[in-house]
């Protein structure tokens, strides 16, 4: 017997609007190949018929560098060609007329806090690990509930590939905390930071064990990504009452979530903590708040002056022994 | 002892750029609102000093309709107002001198296939649902290897709340089948759709019952949303050989795969499957196809003629008893 379903009717009207949608897909109007990676260089297109003023920005300048001038060609096709790179992800955008654009043939597109820039992948050795590995593991994009922060929360969790695999059930992984920097959030590391592709080549390549990956929002007003449209918290977390509530919070709330949660070898030599940046601080925080919490530390790009407080952080994880 | 990690080093190299990425963030250049949902309209707001025509369209507008002006003010502003339109989320860009542009200070985006379209939302009864509900479920993006269609697979599996709940962990759920439409894939549903939000509403206001939701990539040649830029396989689906080569394999390799990894009622009383447009036909196919398998179906939104073959498929699942 079939019974056709009622309950979702309601909830899928949005469906219409989506199905009329879904035709505008065939309908790009951009019949250029844009960017176009050579030996030679790469080249970038743009149709843009009625436009007065095309240039071009990449993260490959140095942020006082003038954008790039593009030539206005036969059909309205704006073009210039740039020296080919190093091998590596780079982000650009056009400028139209004054106006910022993504590329509108190129939908590899990565969010940077709140703004989305087009990818452009230059191959080669030092960006094999950004591509798609054989085997591939999982993401899972969860809510917790913080008491210290008031607010329920979002991360996302990689698992290795195998760790879902029934007949790996009792197999028990080491975890690394992975703390995004200043603008981002809880997506940033697997999206922009292309995590997951990178542990999947580092295992199947032998050059990293099998762990699990938190990635957690380091924004203590935040419940997720500012993109989802969640109101944030209004607790001044700059008043020194709330100092370090995201670090308290990620060790004595996030790390028992994911130690109840997912197959953890709960011990500090099978911790790790990493951070970008802001990131880098709290990964220094934790280190000198709770000094037995991880056994493995890694900050990266930390801005940081030299400070009574940093000589203190570093000094504290000093006094614990260490190896590089 | 703590070590520093050094395998991570390698990896991390691309955190320089993201590093200098981030600092631009702070710097939008915009200083405008938009778009501003009033109870007398919605407005739409552009900083362009120096083009020279900006319009704006939107898919609450017919397709054949010309796209809106907008009038320049001080400061180079271009702005319209449009009367308030009903609840729900719409899609619109802006037009800057013959190029499509995304609105620069609304980070609220939605890919629909290869677009990129930014959202506004009317709140109100019927766009209730797309809010985030109090208590949320887990979106698991996970890879699975179909022999039928010689590739390894991407798919996005929802649980609801209380699934991951460590006290739940003898519960068994429902599952719903969701496929997606045209020019989608198996993202479609969780980020244009909303389904995780729309399920999260649905089941804490007792209109649904808990349930799994499953979320596969229904074009046969892909691994995964295109977004990911894995290369597609050469095989011929449109090949009569092929025929319903996707929907064997979502009965014959995705629910079984499903049923092993998740805490599942592996009854047809407790499958469901839904689709949009392809999505729909897709399920009509299923259910032609393997009719003791589903106890639920629900086609929205396909286009489809008075054919044979369309007859063939609903006189079988007539012919197998229904109740609406």
């Amino acid at each position: 017997m079939k019974k056709i379903l009622t309950v979702l009717a309601a909830a899928l009207l949005f469906a219409g609007a989506a199905s009329a949608q879904e035709i505008a897909n065939f309908n790009r109007g951009q019949q250029v190949v844009s960017p176009e990676v050579t030996a030679d260089g790469i080249t970038f297109r743009l149709v843009a018929d009625y436009a007065t003023v095309v240039t071009l920005t990449g993260n490959w300048m140095d942020y006082s560098a003038a954008p790039i001038p593009m030539t206005k060609g036969p059909g309205g096709v704006w073009e210039v060609t740039i020296p080919l790179l190093e091998p590596e992800i780079y982000t650009y955008n056009f400028v139209v007329d004054g106006v910022a654009v993504n590329d509108p043939v190129n939908f590899k597109v990565q969010r940077d806090g709140t703004r989305f820039l087009n990818m452009v992948f230059v191959p080669g050795k030092r960006s094999e690990v950004y591509n798609e590995a054989k085997h591939r593991g999982t993401l899972t994009t969860m809510w917790y509930d913080s008491a210290l922060l008031g607010i329920n929360r979002r991360m996302i969790v990689y698992t290795p590939y195998g760790y879902d695999d029934p007949k790996n059930k009792k197999v028990k992984y080491p975890v690394l905390y992975l703390l995004h920097g200043g603008g981002g959030d809880e997506e940033a590391w697997s999206s922009m930071g292309r995590a997951a592709e990178i542990m999947d080549n580092l295992i199947e390549r032998g050059e990293a064990v099998p762990m699990i990956v938190v990635m957690p929002n380091g924004n203590p007003n935040q419940q997720a990504a500012p993109t989802l449209g969640i109101e944030t918290s209004d607790v001044n977390f700059r008043d020194p009452a709330y100092a370090n509530a995201y670090v308290n919070s990620l060790v004595n709330e996030i790390i028992p979530f994911t130690e109840s949660h997912f197959r953890v070898i709960a011990k500090p030599s099978s911790r790790a903590i990493a951070g970008l940046s802001m990131g880098g601080g709290h990964t220094l925080s934790a280190s000198q708040l709770y000094p037995s919490v991880f056994d493995y530390i890694c900050p990266l790009s930390i801005s940081s002056q030299d400070t009574p407080e940093i000589r203190a952080q570093l000094r504290a994880i000093k006094n614990d022994g260490y190896k590089l």
